[in-house]
């Protein structure tokens, strides 16, 4: 055996590796003299971090590319736009100070402290000098400064100097309002950097930021592809005590088309948005009355959440589980059980504190009870659990509700049904035994799936939520959270679904795999998660009898297969651009006669619809009928059924869809048949005729 | 025309009514005078108030007889058992010193401050001392005394002083308990009576006591349909703060015979209990961790509620009622606008103070805002009506919901199912023209009374429940009241039911029917309501454009037809004792094979009834054939299915039903079909073969 020769580097070359492969280069190689014929790539991840261009490499550095097309280089564009934003705004408001401005969610802002709002004429110019900036290829320069140069250079940027001294303060690294956001882009604790931005030509630096980096190599990659899209107020660090600032918003992408793609879908999510066509269908609203995040849900609204719960609980019923009932408040003491509290306290709504007694004079004597809201119902499914004696033979034993949960979101971040403080969870706790722990997960997963799929969502992924080792947060042994983690891993291979790992975002009692359901204009919405639990039924002391006659403890899954009812139709509302299937629309039928001399022929065909269970309607109102038309297609009716003297004669309807095709002459008892079958059959695609007919009655077969 | 002569009645007679009947009768004459004959006449009403036979009539008065049997005679004949009672106890046990004793429903109680508790033993010996007392004939006595005297008369008797207290106190008029108990039997405002027990023999007062009376002319009507039935300990006032006594229960009936009536009447109610029942049929609990009054419901008292649900919800859709979805809490501002707070504040859980902002010294930045769980649904509905513009061509509007309310009913009054601290209201709103509010009323209470029937319950009364005019809790104008009160009297009197008067019970918003049903052994459940209120659709500004295009006000008729989903099962568990109809029963079908070789066959059997929606199980366990014979009778299960040699040759099952009753050698599809019309027919009564066959398949058939 031969020792392998130590490898003989020179002073003056490294050896690194590059995008997997190793090579040895000379002494003061930058990244940049890596990619060089690569404009593409903007910077470089170098031993996990990322770093400019210019970033000189280290003797056994890893470095990898990142693409301006990749979702780091795009953050790095939208940072770098960022810059180029505030340098135009500094140019054209020459008094502006500058706040923080990170990249965000498909852009970036930034804040300044100016004397007035910016006005949309403002953006407009500011829009323009960007451009000249961009174009006049200003290269960006980091400089590493200590504490008093840094000082000295933003003296003028008050803001700034805030920021320094939290920097070099305790607990440092970003201020709140940025960290919020996902990006603290200021400072780094403990170092901090100036980028500058020096003009080619004449090689000075015309505008700079204290600021943590990476950054484009030039303003030209900027290109197009930018635009500014609206202004608002925000308080510095995010705290009304503090100075209120004018923020800017803006989007940036690596192309003039990605731009325009992007306002589009922007303009269709519009289209889309779920609390505008909520109103406008008459399906829910959100009182002030009531408050913050509490939709009523009107009549129209209300026979679409009933056609989903009613389907989802046959579901439930159908795949073994037991529909429980609990109620909305709780001693707060069964949450400490649980271990919900104190841990989850500031999700949870405060105590309300009952059966006090007190004497004339106040004084108290009966001390009363702390009761809370629930903000989940494991903790009341366990106590029917306990409710008698369990023996395997009870097991699995499944547990199902519409669970009515309050969890005390921030009012700034409750949004239309989506992020709401009251919700019907879909939630169900399936009780196993360990060993058969796998093999309910694979069963809920299926479940999931398939329910998602009746509901018309037919593109997933996975993610895997496991703990974060370092947290005090989550409970148990090593052994338990590894024989758990691996349960979940190999259920969900199986499925041949992508798995996207996440980190630390277990439950504090065990890992979580959740689905992620793409809809109609591709956003991802993280709907069904199931969760694996071996610490509540620890903690709740739940047993079974085995059938060697010993004591053991069960496992419990926790699975909400929507999530939130409410959520869910709110998703639903944008995935269907309000047009639902016709099993879930208001109104599945209305007919139209071409003139008031068709009512009674009409009324008689809505007549049988309705013996069949349709919701069908007859417009007899004093509208013409073009009007009619074209309210039905804003009310967004499946099927749409007309009649003139032609239909009437021939015993017939013609049918009008929402896509405005149409299907004449249809047999009364025909269309009834076929709009039943469609109904019935649950189908998800609009009934436009006459291609889609057999496939309707093929799903409609199939679904009894 | 002449001048009717006045009537001449020397001062030696009087004129009064008996009875109805006018009579001239010699001054001094006493109600007993008059029911000389009739010794079951106890009591006298006379100008309306109740007085002792004794009580010396006056001219004009109107007298009214009053038999032991009637209502009011039953509570003097448990009034004055009551005082024979606390004599006996005074007698065996001299320390003990009196506490008030009134009637009560079904029976007395009198409280002692005694320094041990009474034993079963005690019970036993003062019920034999009663015996002797009323057997020894015993006159009650009244006399009228001024403070002064009855101070002297019962300085022994400390409790007794200090209610003399509180009569001669401003506000006065009984004390805090015994007005709690529907009975203010000591003291009345500003007059002080005492009661003597005199010895007919000897004219020798052997007891007395502080009380208004009326009493029974002698102890000898107390005859020996007595009974003690049980002793608990009572704060003196009910107050937790003062001295604890001991309080004796008895009951009081005309005969022994009643007696015996009473206590079986009570033993059937305790088999009935639904508690009890609820616990070992598991359908329901309330753990301890919850809290009071809070059920939850297990896997098959979740099947019986999502039945009843389902089918009070088809039957609202089908009467043209729309269904709507509202949250559990509010701001508190909703509840002031119609008017609940703060006059129901106590009815109401206390507030949740959110949202609030404090800095890090904990001054208040933002001053938060109190929520409230919603004790009612109606103020919810009026903001989905008042969500948009309404037409007359929308009304009736009728807006429906299982709505979850909370009560903050005191912890000392929950009991079971029937008073709980949440629950589901099947609550409904119809807004109406003030023109269509008769129709809409009578539409509703044609509705409850076949819904009621639809669960099996089918003899009623109404209630009407009207406003005091005395009471500043009513709000509207008299002719609103009035309008309203005959709108509602004229409905009921159309259905032919008994009509009862309850003056002063209305809501504050406007009058009441309340529909009372009686249950299988004949106890009466205050059930469905229905409120005619002008209030509210002012307070919130209810509008509506009529057909000549003014805006008018709709009236709002709040209905809720169980009044508690929770409560009616309750009830219900009780009506049937737990054997449900099959409809609602969570097992419909268990089978059971003779021996082991017959699983397989009745496994087939049990699949073909769940493909029709059956909940069959097969009992494939290892317990013997009777023991499974005799647990399906203890579950209760509607259809037990027995499969043995000569069944399975012949392709047959034989039925057992819950009355012990058999039904042999029925071939398997005719038995599938008899479970499933049955059970679709939703038939309320045993399924016992072979007479009610054909009426369960004609009932199947109207069902459809």
């Amino acid at each position: 055996m031969t020792t392998a020769p130590e490898p003989t580097t020179s002073p003056a070359s490294l050896t690194i590796t590059v995008d997997g492969e190793r090579r040895t280069v000379g002494a003061g190689t930058t990244a940049a003299d890596l990619y060089r014929e690569d404009r593409a790539v903007v910077v470089a991840r170098v031993g996990g971090v990322l770093r400019d261009l210019t970033h000189e490499l280290a003797d056994g550095d890893v470095v990898e590319r990142v693409l301006i097309s990749d979702p780091e280089g795009l953050e790095v564009l939208r940072h770098s736009a960022a810059h180029v934003m505030a340098q135009a705004v500094q140019q054209l408001h020459e008094e502006a100070k500058l706040g923080i401005g990170p990249y965000i969610i498909d852009g970036f802002y930034f804040d300044f402290d100016v004397a007035q709002p910016f006005t949309p004429e403002d953006l407009k110019a500011i829009e323009k000098r960007m451009q000249k900036i961009v174009n006049s290829t200003q290269s960006f320069r980091r400089r590493a400064v200590d504490e008093a140069e840094a000082r000295a250079e933003m003296a003028d940027e008050p803001y700034k100097l805030e920021l320094i001294g939290l920097a070099q303060g305790p607990g440092s690294g970003g201020d709140v309002d940025a960290a919020a956001e996902g990006a603290s882009v200021e400072v780094a604790a403990g170092e901090l950097t100036i980028y500058d931005n020096v003009d080619r030509r004449t090689g000075e630096t015309v505008w700079k930021d204290l600021c943590r980096g990476p950054h484009l190599p030039d303003t030209k990659l900027i290109g197009n592809g930018f635009a500014l899209t609206r202004s608002a107020a925000a308080y510095w660090r995010g705290s009304e005590k503090n100075q209120q600032l004018q923020r800017i918003y803006g989007t940036a992408w690596p192309t003039k088309e990605e731009l325009t793609a992007y306002k589009e879908r922007l303009a269709e999510a519009e289209r889309r948005d779920h609390r505008r066509l909520g109103a406008e269908l008459d399906l829910f609203s959100f009182p002030d009355e009531l408050g913050s995040g509490l939709p009523v849900f009107h009549p129209k609204g209300g026979i679409i959440k009933r056609e989903m719960e009613d389907y989802v609980r046959d579901r439930h019923v159908d795949e073994g589980f037991q529909y429980v009932g609990t109620p909305h408040i709780s001693k707060d003491g069964l949450f400490h059980t649980s271990g919900h509290l104190p841990y989850y306290a500031e999700t949870m709504f405060p105590p309300l504190h009952v059966d006090e007694e007190r004497d004339e004079d106040g004084t108290v004597t009966k001390p009363g009870q702390d009761y809370r809201l629930k903000a989940m119902n494991c903790p009341m499914h366990n106590l029917i659990y306990r409710s008698r004696g369990r023996s395997y033979r009870d097991l699995p034993l499944r547990l199902f509700e519409f669970g009515h949960v309050y969890r005390y979101e921030k009012s700034g971040v409750v949004h239309g049904l989506t992020r709401v403080r009251g919700f019907a969870q879909d939630d169900s706790h399936s009780y196993v035994t360990r060993e058969d722990a796998p093999a309910e997960i694979r069963h809920l997963l299926e479940f999931i799936l398939g329910l998602l799929r009746d509901f018309g969502l037919t593109d997933f992924y996975l993610e895997l939520s496991t703990r974060d080792p370092e947290s005090e947060k989550f409970i148990g042994s090593d052994e338990q959270w590894e024989e758990a983690t691996r349960v979940l891993e190999e259920v969900c291979t199986e499925t041949g679904l992508d798995l996207v790992p996440d980190p630390g975002g277990a439950a504090y009692y065990g890992p979580k795999v959740s689905v992620q359901a793409k809809d109609a204009i591709g956003r991802t919405w993280q709907m069904s998660t199931i969760q694996y639990d071996f610490n509540q039924p620890e903690r709740f002391d739940l047993e079974y009898q085995a059938a060697d006659g010993t004591r053991q403890r069960p496992v419990m899954i926790h699975s909400a297969k929507f999530g939130s009812i409410e959520r869910f139709l709110g998703v639903l509302v944008e995935h269907y651009a309000g047009a639902f299937p016709a099993w879930l629309a208001p109104v599945q039928v209305r007919a139209i006669p071409v003139a008031e001399a068709f009512d009674d022929y009409l009324r008689e065909v809505v007549a049988s619809l309705r013996a069949r269970g349709i919701r069908a309607e007859l417009d007899a109102g004093s509208d013409r009928f073009p009007k009619k038309i074209r309210t039905a297609a804003k009310d967004k009716v499946p099927f749409v059924l007309i009649a003139g003297g032609e239909d009437a004669e021939a015993g017939a309807v013609s049918f009008r869809f929402r896509d405005g095709s149409q299907d004449n002459g249809v047999l009364v008892g025909e269309a009834v048949e076929r709009i039943v079958a469609h109904v019935r059959g649950r189908v998800n695609e609009d009934p436009t005729a006459p291609a889609r007919r057999e496939d309707a009655a093929a799903a409609a077969g199939a679904g009894q």
